[in-house]
């Protein structure tokens, strides 16, 4: 039984002053990761920083948070109590990150799960499965909201906890088919990004996106890569930042395997099924709540209308729909979840019933 | 590049006597190989052993040689200068072993490929495909005559050097699927026994087969082996020995690959191909001579004749067989020997050519 491996001295928030300054400091143009936290330990504070340094306006930065604000969600700054602890301790940590979502998830102990986009059904659904049992057990689920692996993990986990990080603005709907999936992980996950509002996600924000990925998780599972495929490069970012790398075996005559297994063959830890990952990191001290309250963050009264409507008779999901007025994609998300659970009995006609 | 990693001083033939003695002592009904070996520490010699065991007479030794040598045999026995290099070097290595074939093949560096009886379509092409590269880089290649990966090993190998060891006597066919690649590793590759003739393959036999199939190698590779396999129990047996364990993994949703997973997970050497092992082992000092002679062994006049009558131009399989007065089987044989290697091409109407 392990806690949050990150457990470290709770940071207070930063005062008003500080908070501002470091956004602006964390958004002008030339100032990296790294540039920040030099900046930050070579002047003492953001505040003395912004001093000396052409940093962006307050306008622009109140001007984001704003329309930040409008989505539902919130910055994360390095340095803040809610800013998650494992990403702190990068080198190269986020000095800010766009939120929506349930930002207490990070606190948990959390798991990668990457992998191909063309993925295989089979290797999505040992994806998915892996998700459920590993949620279950406590874990929250982190993902780049790719297409294939990613969303299969995502979509396994919305029940328990998942966190998708975003290359572009955290506005920005990408990939188109996910759409979906990245509005119920707003709704009943985590949204993450470091890029701007109104950025569009571009190629070299993805190995960018991916370190923060495996930053924010205590272990990368690698789920069909080729060789040189992203999944590799962020396999090799993780054990750089000392985070386990589990991977998913296939056979050799299979390419969507071929940098699995050359991970394997380096020394990277074969994963099997769940208890591979749990030998290895233990399981976390305390379930998550979505394991005694059966679905969870019914965050607002349309997703409990709906699980008010539901019962052991099964039930039309269009009626349901009707009954509830409530959107179809919402109601699809809370019977997704309550199945994953195996809470949801599905019957012919499509018609659906709590077990 | 490495030379047979069991080089070592050249044993001479042994003295007809203690040959005879040998003999005696090894087929004595409760002598098994580890005592064996410890009355010949004691005696110092099996001459003097026999003096003072009651060991079988050498009526019954004389009456099993000569069926040997009917069937085209004879012995191998533990101190002679053809005795494998290798299985000497085990603490219970068989006192004598019957063989029918090339008797100069465990003189090669050899690699043994085990595996699955029921074996999958792309896991016998995998055994196939290795045993041809591997063969064609000078290994020989040793396994157990089984249906599946063993059966499908010993095949691709029999153009370049294969090592079948039995359970059973060595004139027991076994399975009765593989009859005719058991008569065509006589003809062209080695055929090995520990027990002797006459003796069915009983369970207890098989385990004792897979010691020496994996003493005779610098290294075992493992293809499609479920949990509590026999192919597991072979790659445990070869890590006591001393010898490398390679394994090709698959998905962990395939059960046939439970127990190879497990393996590398263990520590074993995961394989993704031929170079995996070679890059460990090195290439064998000289290559085999089927690479310059390119059908090797046409050890009597009938395949000499079969290899004369083909040419450029595609001729039937049917007229083949009629024209060389030779069996059909002995035709396919050098046939796929010759495929094997790349030089000879199938046309329409069971037609074929040299390239």
């Amino acid at each position: 039984m392990v806690a949050n491996m990150f457990d470290g001295p709770t940071t207070t928030d930063l005062d008003p002053a500080e908070r501002r300054a470091r956004l602006r400091l964390a958004r002008s143009p030339r100032i990296g990761p790294v540039k920040f936290h030099e900046a930050l330990q070579h002047f003492g504070s953001a505040r003395r920083a912004c001093r000396d340094l052409p940093v962006t306006p307050e306008g622009e930065i109140a001007h984001e948070e704003q329309a930040l604000g409008k989505l539902g969600g919130r910055f994360l700054i390095f340095g803040d109590a809610d800013y998650p602890a494992a990403l702190a301790a990068l080198p190269d940590a986020p000095p800010m990150l766009s939120a929506i979502g349930n930002v207490g998830l990070p606190a948990r102990p959390t798991l990668a799960i990457v992998g191909a986009r063309d993925a295989s059904l089979a290797g999505r659904r040992f994806a998915a499965d892996l998700a459920i049992t590993l949620g279950q057990a406590g874990f929250a689920v982190a993902s780049g909201l790719a297409r294939g692996i990613d969303a299969a993990a995502h979509e396994a986990a919305l029940a328990t906890g998942t966190i998708a990080v975003l290359a572009g603005g955290i506005d920005q709907v990408y990939p188109p088919q996910n759409e979906r999936l990245q509005h119920a992980i707003a709704e009943c996950g985590l949204l993450l990004a470091e890029t701007p509002l109104g950025t569009p996600p571009i190629a070299r924000s993805f190995p960018r996106r991916n370190r923060i990925v495996s930053g924010l998780s205590a272990g990368v599972i690698v789920i069909e890569a080729a060789e040189r495929s992203g999944s590799l490069i962020t396999a090799e970012r993780a054990l750089e930042q000392g985070r386990e790398v589990f991977v998913v075996p296939g056979s050799p005559m299979d390419p969507r395997y071929g940098g699995s297994n050359s991970l394997i063959r380096d020394g990277a830890i074969l994963v099997r099924d769940a208890n591979d990952i749990m030998s290895v990191l233990g399981k976390p001290q305390s379930r998550p709540q979505a394991v005694e309250k059966p679905v969870q963050i019914p965050r607002n009264t349309e997703t409990a209308t709906v699980l008010q409507a539901l019962g052991a008779v099964p039930t039309a999901v269009d009626e349901l729909v009707r009954r509830c007025q409530v959107s179809a994609a919402t109601v699809a998300e809370v019977l997704l979840a309550l199945e994953l659970e195996g809470r949801l009995e599905r019957h012919r006609g499509n018609r659906v019933s709590l077990i």
